[in-house]
Parts: C-alpha cells; sequence; structure tokens
C-alpha cells in the first residue's frame, strides 16, 4: 500500500479512502451532548457503559453469566488486549497473512511478546484445512512456540466474510487442537448486514471464544466494543490499564454503542455501506469492468486502466491497491455509514464519461 | 486509596473524587459538532491535529524544528509510550514514589520492560539531592539497571507545584548525570496556573525532554498532547501505532485540543479549578481546622473528625485519603474546571453547619 | 557496592569477595570427564539429567507427582524464569528491597514485564507484618498492579536465614492472601546447613510454590536447579527455551548435580563453607571488633577501621560494604565450598598483628 | 520435524541426530581442568575470557578498536541478545522461512518484543532481490512494523553456505536500505571450512554489523562468541545480565574458546564434521540415491526408501526430515567434530547391504 495519503493537505476530492475519514453519526454527537453534564463514575463504572453493554448484550442473546463487555479506544488496543489476555507468555498466534495485525499494526501483537503465525489463506479466510495442516507441522515443542490462538476478522481485510458453516467448522477444528477463535469485529457491522450473510450476533458468541465489535468503523468518533467469555474475562480490567485503554471518561465509548444498539443503528448504518459499495460494484459490473473480488461487504476492489484512475483521482480519493501490469491497477473503494449516495452517483457518472 | 467508588450506581451526591467525573467543556463540544461531517485525513494528519499543533506550539514558544507533538488517548497511554520511547530495554526510570507510575498505572510501565527506581520524594517532589543520592548508590554495573529517565508530575499527584527554580536546579542535575527529564503534566493546567506558579510555558521546553500537557482532567472528552524534542522524536509515531494509541480520528483530540490553545481556554478552565479549591482550602482555615498540606492547585488535603466525614458523605463524594487515628482521617477533595461555584457553597455550608 | 571488582588483572591477593571465584569441586570434574563422551540426547531429555532429578528429588523426598525439576545455566535465568512462569501480565512480585532482583539482576524481571513492590524488610528477611501491610494497602484495582508473588532468599542477601517458624508464618500468610510463595535459594546449600537452621529439604516443598536449588555458588561450574509444585509446572520448558536457558548440552548440568546429591556432598561442601566463616567471624569477636550482623552462614559482614583495611587488600580481596564514617567501614567476607582454611588462618593472623 | 527423539532412554544406536549429543573435546575439558583452581575475577572479567577475546581478535584480524566480544551460554541466548541490543522496539528482524528463530525458538526473538518478517528463501538462503522486494511492499509507515535487521544463518539450516560474492551483494542491499546485517554462527565453523567455501573470518567483521561464532556445535560444552562492531556494541554487557546470559563463572567460556582459537583447533574439528557428511554423501551418491540437497557442509539430506529408513534405524539414529511419498522419506544426517569415522564406515556398510 503506497504512503500517499499520509502528507496533511486539503481535500477538494470526496474520499473513498477508508470508513473513517468522518466524524461519528449525528446521533451519537447528540448521545454525547445530552449525557455531557451529569457526574458519573469514571474508568467504565457509568451508567452509560452499563446501559450500553446491557444493549448489546440483548442483541447477542448473551446473559452477564456468559460474557463481559469492555470498551477499549482503538481496534489495536483491540487486538492486542483480547491477544495478550489470553495467551500465556510463549503461546503463539496463527492468522493469515493478510491478517490486519501481521502488517498493519506495527508489531503490536509481537510487542506484547507473542509469537505470529501464517497460515495460507482463502480470500481473506482462515479454512480448517490449512489451519490443521499448520498446527500439525508446528509441534516440535518446546523449540517451536506453541500455538493457542486463532485471529481471523470478519469482515476480513479483502471485504470477504465468513458464512455460518464456514464459521462453525472452523470453531469445531479450533476446539478440537485445543485453540482459542478470536474475531476482529472492525467491520462487523458490514459483515453481519451482508446479502450473503447467515451468521446472527448470538453465533458470534456461540462459535468463538472472544471478538470484538468496531465502533471506529460504524459511525463512533472512537470506540470498540470486546465481548469475551467469562472463562476468560477475569482481571480482564487489568489489561485495559495496564495497555493505555481504560479511559478516565469511558462514558463517551458507552453513551456512543448505547445508541448504535439501542435500536437497529448500528446494523441500518453498515447496511447504508454495503448498500453504496453494490452501487459502484454493479455499475463497474454493468461497463464491462472486472472485479478483482466479489463485493461481499463495503469493499470494492476493480481492475482499471492507468488513465481511467487518474481521470477519477482528479475527483476521488482511494488507495491504489496493486499494480497489475504498466497499464492496470487495482484500486481499493471503500464506502461507509457516512458516504454521500450523490456522491456515488457522481464517481460512478465520471467512471462512465472517461470509459471509452 | 479505598476501592469504594468503583460500583456502577446512581449519583445522588454532587463530586470532589476527582476532575474527570464530567463530559467536555461546551466549547469543545461546539468545535467536535463543526467539524463533525468534514472528511479529513485519518491517523492524526488531519487540519484540526495540525491547527492544534500549531497553537500549541505559539503557546510554548516553540518551533517545529524544536519540538514534536503527538496526542493519545489517556493518560496512562502518554506515560508508558513518552517512558519508552526515549529508553533502551535496559535502562530505568527514576520516580518518588507517589510518583502515578508507581502505583496507579497496573504496571504499565513495566509491561513495556523498564524498571522503575524509587527517589525518597518530599511533599509528592523530586529533590536534586535525593535524585543524586539514588543515582549514586546505583552505579554497580551491569548487575544494577541504568538509571536513564526522570519522571515528575507537575502538578504532583499531592497537589504542589515545582517553582521555576526548583524545576532548573532539577534540569541541571539530569543533565549533568546524563539523565532525561520527563514531565507528567496530567494536571499542568492547575500547575501553570497556580498562584504560586512561576514557570512559563517555555520554561517546560527548555528545562525538559520531554512532558505532555493534559487534556482529560482540562475539559476535553479525552486526549493527551506529548511534546517531545526533536533529537527524542524520531520515528515517534510507530510508538503510538504499536501501542494503540493512534487513533483513526485522531481528529476528535486536534479539535479539543485546538479549542483549548485558540485563546487562553485551558489555562482559564485552569484557574477556575484552583480558585474552586481555595475557596474549600479557606473556608476549612478560617473554621480552625488543619490543611494535611497547603493548598497549591486543585486538589484540598484536610485531616477531618470521622463525624463529620459521614456528614459530608450524605451530600457530597470524596476519597478517605489515609486514616489519621480512630476518630480523623484525611480526605481528598478535588475541583476542576467543570465544578459548580454553588456546589462548593454548599459545600462549604454544610461544612460550616456540622462543625460544633 | 563499589565497581572495584570489575577490571580485569592479575589477583596476587586471597579472594574473599564471594562465593564463585573457583572453577568446580574436583568430584564435579571428575564427572563431567567420564560422562563426557558418551553420546546422549539433548535439551535435558539425557541420563545425567534423570539421575541429578531423581536424586534431588530423594533429598527433598518429594515425588515425580508433586513436583518436576528444570536445570538453567545462571541465577537470574532462575529467577526470570520461575517468576515469570507463575505470572499472568499485570501481575506483580513483592521483595524485599535487599532482594537480589531489586538491583542485582539489571532489571530483569521488569523485562519479562512485571512489576516488583517493595516490602520492608527486617535483616534481608520478609516478615508476614510487612508483607500484609503492603499488600493491604495495594489494592485499589485495576490502578495497582495486582500482587501475586512473594520472593525470598534463604540464605538473604545478608547471609540470614528463615526459621522453620518464620518460614510457616510467611506461607501462612501468602495462602491466606492468594499469594504464591518463591524462594531464591542461590545459597540454599548454606542456609539448610546453618547451624542455627532447622528447615528441612523437605519444608521448602511443603512450605512454598516454587523454589531454586543453586549450584553455582556451590561447586558447580554453572547451574541452578528449579524445583516446581506440578500445578505449576505445565509446558515449563517452554519458558526455558524462550528464554536460552534451555542448553543443547544440559548433561553438563545434570552430571555435576546428580554428583553434588547423590551423597551429601552438596550440604557437606556448604558446611565446610559456614565453618570458615564462623573461623573469621569468631576471631573478629574474639579481639573485640563489632560484627555489622551475625554471622549465620558464609558471609560476614564486619565494621574496621579503615587503617586496618587498607592492610588487609594488601593480601586479601573482599568488598567494602558500606562506609560507617570517616573511619570506619562495614566490609564483606565471603567463604565457600572452595575457601582454603589455611588462608583463612592467615587472614585471621594478618588481622590479628595489624589490630593494635 | 518429529518428535521422536524426545524422550529418556538408553540409546543402543550411534547418533547421527546432531552435533551436540557428545560432551566436549578433550583438550577442552584439559584447559578446564587446569584452570580449575585458579581464583578468577568473575562476570567475564578473568583471564581466560581476556585470552580468549584476543585470539579470536587475531583469527578475525580485528582490533579492540573495531568489535566487542561476548560470551553466552546458548545459540537461543546470542540470537535474542544479539537481536534485541540493536533494535528499538518498533524495529523488525527480516529472516528467510528456514531461519532458526522462525521456528525454533519458541518465540523467543519475539518474547524480546519484535516482529519478525519472512522473505521466501532460497535453499536456506536470504537473496539481495526477495530481501529488497520484501522491504519496498513494507512501507506503509506507521502501520506497518520497520524493517530493521536482517537475520541469516551460515552455515544455513538446511546446510549450505553463503559466497563471498553472494554475502556481499546482501551486505551492500542491506547497506542501501539502512539494515543491519546479523548471521547466527552456530555452524559458522563447518561454513568456513566448507570445500566450497571462500569467505575468510574478516570478511565476517567487513560485510556484517553483529554476527556470532558457535562453540555448542563445536566441541565446547557450551558457550557462544558474540561478535558486534563497536558502535553497536555499548552497554551490551546490560543486555547479557538482564537476559540471564551473563553466567558468573564465564571462565569456562573463556577457557573453552582459548582452546579453540589459540591454534586452528577450531577450523580443524569444523573439517572433520564436513568430511565425515562427505564421506556418508558420497557413499550414497555412488550407490545411485538422490540427494536431496547437495552436502556443503556436515549436513546431508537424503531420499531413502522407508524399508531402508527403517533398517538403519536399528543401528542408527537420526531426523526422519519430510516425508515423500507413502515409501519415500529424507532424512537428516548430521555429523560433528566428535564423530567416529569408524561409524561412518560402519553406517555406509550398513546402507550398502541394505540396499537392493
Amino acid at each position: 500500500m503506497p504512503a500517499t495519503c499520509t502528507d496533511t493537505e486539503v481535500m477538494p476530492q470526496y474520499s473513498f479512502t477508508d470508513d473513517y475519514s468522518e466524524g461519528a453519526h449525528p446521533l451519537l454527537m447528540d448521545a454525547l451532548l445530552r449525557s455531557n453534564t451529569t457526574q458519573q463514575l469514571t474508568y467504565g463504572n457509568d451508567e452509560y457503559c452499563a446501559e450500553a453493554k446491557r444493549l448489546i448484550r440483548e442483541k447477542l442473546q448473551a446473559g452477564e453469566e456468559e460474557v463481559a463487555i469492555h470498551f477499549v479506544p482503538s481496534g489495536t488496543s483491540a487486538n492486542l488486549i483480547s491477544i495478550t489476555s489470553c495467551l500465556r507468555s510463549y503461546e503463539a498466534v496463527l492468522t493469515v497473512e493478510t491478517g490486519h495485525i501481521v502488517s498493519m499494526e506495527a508489531g503490536a501483537i509481537e510487542a506484547t511478546g507473542h509469537k505470529t503465525i501464517l497460515v495460507p489463506g482463502v480470500r481473506g479466510k482462515m479454512t480448517p484445512e490449512n489451519l490443521e495442516n499448520t498446527v500439525r507441522q508446528h509441534k516440535f515443542f518446546p523449540h517451536n512456540a506453541k500455538p493457542r490462538l486463532v485471529y481471523i476478522s470478519n469482515a476480513t481485510e479483502l471485504g470477504t466474510i465468513y458464512t455460518k458453516r464456514e464459521l462453525q467448522a472452523l470453531s469445531a477444528v479450533c476446539k478440537s487442537l485445543n485453540l482459542l477463535l478470536f474475531v476482529d469485529g472492525a467491520r462487523m457491522g458490514v459483515a453481519l448486514s451482508a446479502p450473503a450473510n447467515d451468521l446472527t450476533p448470538r453465533d458470534m458468541v456461540d462459535l468463538t471464544d472472544i471478538f470484538w465489535i468496531g465502533g471506529t468503523k460504524m459511525g463512533a468518533l472512537l470506540g470498540e466494543a470486546i465481548v469475551v467469555r467469562n472463562h476468560l474475562a477475569e482481571d480482564f480490567v487489568f489489561h485495559l490499564k495496564q495497555h493505555g485503554a481504560l479511559l478516565a471518561k469511558a462514558r463517551i465509548m458507552g453513551a456512543q454503542f448505547a445508541e448504535l444498539f439501542r435500536e437497529n443503528l448500528y446494523f441500518d448504518l453498515a447496511t447504508h455501506a454495503n448498500e453504496m459499495a453494490q452501487r459502484i460494484s454493479a455499475h463497474f459490473e454493468q461497463l464491462g469492468y472486472q472485479l478483482a473480488a466479489p463485493t461481499e461487504t463495503n469493499q470494492v476492489f476493480i481492475a482499471l486502466p492507468m488513465g481511467l484512475i487518474t481521470r477519477l483521482q482528479e475527483r476521488f480519493r482511494f488507495y491504489i491497491w496493486k499494480p497489475v501490469d504498466e497499464e492496470t491497477a487495482i484500486i481499493r473503494l471503500v464506502t461507509s455509514w457516512a458516504t454521500d449516495s450523490l456522491e456515488v452517483d457522481k464517481f460512478n457518472a465520471w467512471v462512465k464519461q472517461w470509459s471509452v
């Protein structure tokens, strides 16, 4: 991925770069304003966090005796705390090589002392077969680090999703190999709202040991909710504190998550994001372009001629994902809860205009 | 400190427990609303962070060629990242035993691999003499860890402040001993706004190597600004990322800090906090009570009979800091930017009513 | 402690600096020679390690179902591996401030991520009262790191030993506070062989959770034997490997420990060390000098006039432990399994000659 | 690799399992005996370490102003200490996937906080092209960990060696990419003594930043010598101490290394190991078997029918490296300084007898 997006500058173009270029959904801002002046207990002991936890548990159909919920300020925090909280120092994490923790978090997992072991991925997903093969090769103990936790993302970094069947199969293999299953849910919303999805929120509780529900990429200013089975949750809050993730005013995450899960806002916003991606994707296909991957959630990967890419860049921002050859490259377009459908229409019109 | 404040419950009493029981100052909420819908670059490369950095630098009278500025979501993040960014793995931190990192951050510094060496404190402050003695005793290398960074807080955990003379002397000893000087500025605002203060913001740049300016305790929803001399700042952003402190929407910290430092809001709010503490403190003295420590900033430590404490607890929340004997205890009262002067008056009236 | 002993030079003087200035006891060298040419399994799976473990277990009267035994090359390895193997990342170690891990191991414990919490010591020992007080003050969770393991040394760094009564009381407090008890046994030999000792090897198993038996200071070229209760021993060997302490030719530690524990050699050598210290100590007292501490094991701490110290340094090496005033200092004399009784006699004669 | 060699049992067969199944070369045992009774300074400040360092520097033709030398007890210690001493916490290691640190050291590198990034290897070696490609893909900072140190082994884990040309090219690429080059020399002896080798000891100094010379696999009881360029060597001894690798009686490593490097013993022993491997290898080829890899040093990889493997196992121990198909597997035979040429002859005879 190029580093071309990291300079500070005015952005005249509309951005399809990521799903966190805007602030928070207006309803969340309202919630923050409403709750702003009350005095509250701190470090997550406030009423808003309590309400948010209750509402999330309702959506998950999971009681307090089953899971604990903790809010953290960032996805990297959610990943590193979830992982290190489950592992002894010599235990390792299994992940596909496109996993976010492999190359997008500056070695945060290793910084907590844990090795990551790569498993060959299939369209961004881990398969039971590849997992089993990797673990089987990795048994010359104690010379090998001990595999103990499987990291997957849903939706994956390539925008694909796990079907219920796939997650059940993976979960079963994990149990048989005595491995914990952990899901990075930075994009859990778009995954569970995808047209092809057949997983319920409750399935996440049943089929995994620990997972998190992303707020930052689904309309919150910040915040991710870690959901952890109680047998792994003892003393969890120490891990938060030790890694700087126990916010004094955790209430601001509580207030936002309560709003997202009071009704169906979280999934409504996700559905919008998915629809916007579909509209872009369908239009490309209609014009005869080849998708580099099926558009299952809010990410569109498409191979375009360099000439068209340059034209699009005049009005829009996005990543050039990977060069294909001298004349073609795959670009990535990300939509979100905030994506303006008018801008999508403009984008599609612009594509049409500059396509031969 | 008792753990009595950690249960979730309705708070009928007015709280003097800490300076982070409310949300954000209204002007900061306005700034968040104004900036909410614009698309921005992420991970701190946005316009709001840029503006905030510019404004903070103006207040510090320090150019880009002198210091770098980074925003992190919590005080623990600020401390652990600042410290680990400066040290090689075998280097240790010197701190007084009341230092926040010693017993209030769940071993976060040690979790990054660094030892903390205790120096006897004087009213929460480190003195050049005690520092020098400790370092001198600690030289049986390599059996001793190597002392390398001095951690102090201003204001301290006991509410006291460093005078210019004291900080100059400490800074000089650090230089002579080849030690870095780091200031935890969670309460920098009340320190530099204290009646007895003679330090300027620029002095912080001149006399230290790295320090941070607390937002959470001075009216922000969250956020602390680390100010680091350029020679120590190379690759600093890797440390942020690796510890989960590089927020995708860092803009929310930028927008708030810009507001705090555009005019004099940061120090105005601090002055209010200090005045409220003075009012409580002066009233106690007027009634003949003995302060356990002079009230230099926004914390009042006072020894009271248990009977009065119980009465006060009916209407107010605060920490019982330390028992003195069977019948007396020291309580801590903390005021803040948000403290309602009417509640202070009520508190003082209540004190008077129940004093014999 | 002065760093004056760290330069490379010829040593014309006889050394009472420490108990590891010589190589190995001749019987251990013989054992190494005898075992040298046989092919053996590696990484501790050899016959010599197996025999040594069997012999140590006999001496401890502890079966395989009770304790596991592992050999490591150094005392620092033994301490850091024992401690980190028992703890979760946010758990902390309690130790008196004279504990070896506090200031003599370059921050090795903290480098594994764990905080050390200081407990006031009494003549180098931890008392149940001071332990309990410290733990009680340390409960503002999760802001405080969680105390979980108590580190003590027997003999202590000051040469003192724990009586059975003292260790029982400490063990009982640990159990009641849910703390693990760990004993650094670098000088376990001289402790259990001391005239005042009433602890048996079996008591160490009964009263602690994990401890180690020092070889380096009791006649081995290198090697310490960690004895760990089985409930804490799962996967222990991973910790050895991960910290570089799983020697390919662990056989050399096995061969030496088998020799030390086949008959009573380990304790015979310790008794010799203690007797040599007694002889020095008694002679000083006879001449009217004041011991700085009772000589319970193989370390003599004595306050001497600087003039006499200078004379002694002409012929002998030892640490000047601590200045008392301008004219007096406390020196430390350490005897060992290798101490030549003729040199002790010469030392005593030299003391007498130069005493007024 | 199968775990079939890890149980404790009598070994009736002759072992070609590894190069550390015996004790030490007799000349090294003599050196230990000769030096055993003298009193010496400790922690590496003794005369034997001083002599060994002088002799190694002579062989390297490198002065004290160029390189520092430190002895550590194990290969894992040598790797983890060398790597962590060079890196800041967010910096990562590049290695081919067959590198010893990847899967044979229980995650020891990650336990020091550093990520390992895999580079596709070519017969166990890193190529400049693959290194450059990997680094180029790894630049989305600070989301990617920062590549900083290249780890290679010579001889490699597959028994291959680097030519001077290859190492020069790799060294040049490292310099151009601002990467440090580190060589794991557990089998440096057989590499530099290989028939195809054209590297001199001095080349190791010129072309790398840090490397180590293996003692354990070349006739020592234990011990590896880390050679580090002075600009990276400051405070190196702290790293030794902090990781439990600073032995009190470091003299035993000094005495052995002095013996290995006084004349040409180190390379003579290596030459013997290589010759024994050649004899086995040549005989297989003569009989028409297919080597799985050319035998460049002391490791023979050969594909054999399962029937023959079973027969060989009656008299000899070795690893079954990898199954090829139902009827064939690749085995690994390792020779060493201690390999008895009569046993090699017996092995060859046995192979011949049971080959159809």
